[in-house]
């Protein structure tokens, strides 16, 4: 049982965590902690940006106009914060937009004949013809029971109807669990010779709001639309299939387009002792095209942006670099992660950590880190100092997407980890508004931020990096 | 800096923590938890329970119809959910209603003239004479400042407006250190000559929703009627006194009536070896007389149903008994939970432990307790299996307010503790509805709740008790 594992890694840690951290260094960041806390909770800053980001800039998807907007506000943000080095860094960019129209109706049975079901085509899905698709429906529940029905897939409409696990306390495993339906679902399902896919969405309430996301496609197997389905429309057409056969139109418009140009934006706050050695912090720019990405990731990037104007209000300019980076194209590609960590490549070495928000706005729990034990020692003695806040935790795991490409070099990683119940409510979905942002939750992260890479890029030794993999 | 102190606290406590359960109770408790947490999250159970609650019997302030018809709810609902014992024991309750009127609004300056300001009456407030009050407004922060102007004070609505410390992480204690403005600030301005009372509401938010809550009168002074307005409101007032006088228009239409015969709901699940030894889990029924009481006490109450329905629905009937207590009139009088003290007198050095579940229905963060250091470390050990949940740790503190009678005679008192960043944005206020529930996070509570009085119900050797106090 998990559970157990966390006590003891609980008690393995804490008895032990502040031998790593001088007695002097401990009373530094304590008495910062407090004015970075007592300060952002004061202001709620972080709200006042988040709703800029959101007015300024919904629907942001990867070569968009909207993305576009979100490139310049985060580069006029981060010039009107103070910060230093502002800059655009180039990447391409995936540009595929879901057009103007979509439908999902049902055709039979005779009784249900007309209803429409709340749909939204999957990101990179191809379009149907322009009069739809009309197929039968095949309702599987994962790969093994699609292969062993074969022979039912053929001209059929594959429904995937695996819930996430409720039982999965941490939903983001009960995610990880269930959404290759939704990656590779349209690969396996036209090996097979399906129609098209249609997916139960990413979500653990049961309600009409359908959740987009990204899907992948093969060379060697045709390409078919893909849509998900709000959690009761699945259920509903579970139900009929109960009773007999079912038919759908699908209707999508989704349109490819070349790959555009596009930006991660980058400024800093120069290290007053040892400015080549960088604590990057960050979130991702870009969000799907629908929603205003409040919680994914417009409250990661101001986490990170207010997080370092926090710290430069308060004169706490530590002693190795603070660098904000508003990566693009997560959601899609992750061409931005991709594009940071090869135009530093030289640089990497000399990156001490690098600090992902990119879970949500909500309360915290922690982090999480991919740290050597050393390190990992060091960093939990960091968040002792954070419990109030509700950050106390540092917890085995990766960092986030788009710095991923940097854990390779040794960088150690670390995600912001807030309180997840709600977070798949509002994942991908058109209701991920700034109503469901919460400023003192939002800003309780972004004081836990601050004071965690501000101990990292401040603390006399470095943090000991990982091995580099070969 | 009390983040210390909780390092300190958590580092002295986990290390050991394990050492008061046996290796085979361990085992039991381990596989009861998982087995209570997947059967919670999957049925979300308690949010259909608070569902039922919120439609049959919002606004259930002691004394009303609402508070007679959550009373049969509740002694429905233990009898349908198969809870043995079920009984109704009395209390006789205070009856306050608000009444049909209330009413703010500003006579001066004059541009802002007829501009009506979001108020509630304070619960338990007489009412103005018919035509209202009009008099001019004395702003002040907190009782010496009232003091210090006590000749500015006769003949004017002395308007209270510290806020509530947006620096203090536990919104609790930001609370504690706001609330007697409501509480008391009748009696301090009576006594100095005001003729009404305005409270900036007890809130962390900047809006237009007003609170109320409970208020007092003494003897030797005037009663002088009292309200909350929104903190827009008495940002609005404040904003205006920068200028110039400001008149206000004030009018309340309350009613005292005599106290009303009312009843806390019990029921039990008796425990199989051990039936006269009792763990109380409990909640309150009553609620304000605006919204639904969703998050208080509503989750309260649901959380206790559901967790001893978890419990016997999966066979965990412990050795002690578990009752369920269902509190009448928290809000204004703890009448209830005084009458349960006294009822049960000669069986408290019997109850081992109360539990009440009063903060809200909001992720959990772990319980506090007013335990002896032996007792906190066995209470420890348990919550350490519920790290995942969220409620992993038993923080230094009180149960209840409903329990609270029960301490004097050596009775272990326990609060579950959900995390308090949402709590004061609905605590009574008319948008304490049910959709401010989160359903997962709700379930959560419960299976903490479920979890830890089933271990202390079950456990080999009785907790240890309380001194008792003389």
């Amino acid at each position: 049982m998990r559970s157990i594992l966390m006590s003891v890694l609980l008690c393995a840690l804490l008895p032990t965590a502040h031998a790593q951290l001088s007695e002097a260094e401990q009373q530094t960041f304590e008495d910062a902690f407090e004015r970075i806390i007592a300060h952002a909770l004061t202001e709620e800053h972080t709200w006042q940006l988040l709703q800029e980001l959101c007015t300024v800039a919904p629907r942001r998807l990867s070569g968009s106009p909207a993305a576009a907007a979100a490139v310049e506000w985060g580069r006029k943000t981060m010039e009107e914060l103070g910060l230093e080095n502002v800059r655009l860094e180039p990447c391409l960019v995936p540009h595929w937009e879901r057009g103007p129209r979509s439908e999902l109706r049902l055709l039979a049975p005779e009784q249900a004949t007309g209803e429409e079901l709340p749909l939204l085509a999957l990101g990179g899905s191809v379009a149907t013809p322009e009069g739809g698709i009309q197929a039968e429906v095949l309702e599987v529940h994962d790969f093994d029971e699609l292969a062993a029905r074969a022979d039912e897939v053929p001209g059929r409409i594959v429904f995937f109807n695996r819930p996430m696990d409720p039982t999965e306390l941490n939903t983001m495993r009960a995610y990880g669990g269930a959404v290759n339906q939704r990656t590779q679902g349209a690969i396996e399902a036209a090996r097979l010779g399906a129609v098209a896919v249609v997916v139960r969405s990413m979500t653990t309430r049961l309600d009409d709001v359908p959740h987009t996301g990204g899907m992948r496609y093969a060379d060697d197997v045709p390409r078919i639309p893909s849509a998900a389905v709000s959690t009761l429309a699945a259920e509903r057409i579970s139900a009929l299939l109960q009773k007999g056969p079912v038919r759908l139109h699908l209707l999508l418009s989704c349109e490819w387009h070349e790959d555009a140009p596009s930006f991660n934006v980058v400024g800093e706050l120069v290290g007053r002792e040892l400015p080549d050695e960088i604590v990057v912090v960050s979130g991702h720019l870009d969000a799907w095209d629908v929603g205003q990405g409040a919680h994914d990731d417009g409250a990661g990037c101001c986490h990170a942006l207010e997080a370092v104007r926090l710290l430069q209000e308060l004169d706490l300019r530590p002693r190795r670099t603070l660098r904000v980076v508003l990566y693009m194209n997560e959601e899609n590609g992750l061409r931005g992660g991709r594009a940071y960590a090869a135009a530093h490549e030289d640089a990497l070495e000399k990156h001490v950590l690098a600090l992902e928000s990119d879970r949500g706005g909500f309360t915290p729990r922690g982090f999480t880190s991919n740290a050597n034990p050393e390190a990992l020692e060091i960093l939990q003695s960091v968040a002792n100092l954070l419990v109030e806040t509700g950050a106390g935790t540092v917890f085995p795991g990766g960092g986030g997407a788009d710095i991923s490409p940097l854990g390779p070099s040794g960088v150690v990683l670390v995600g912001y980890l807030p309180d997840g119940q709600r977070y798949f409510d509002y994942h991908h979905a058109a209701n991920d508004t700034l109503d469901k942002v919460h400023p003192r939750e939002l800003e309780l992260g972004t004081a836990s931020i601050a004071a965690l890479v501000y101990a990292v890029a401040e603390m006399e030794q470095p943090l000991p990096r990982n091995p580099v993999e070969d």
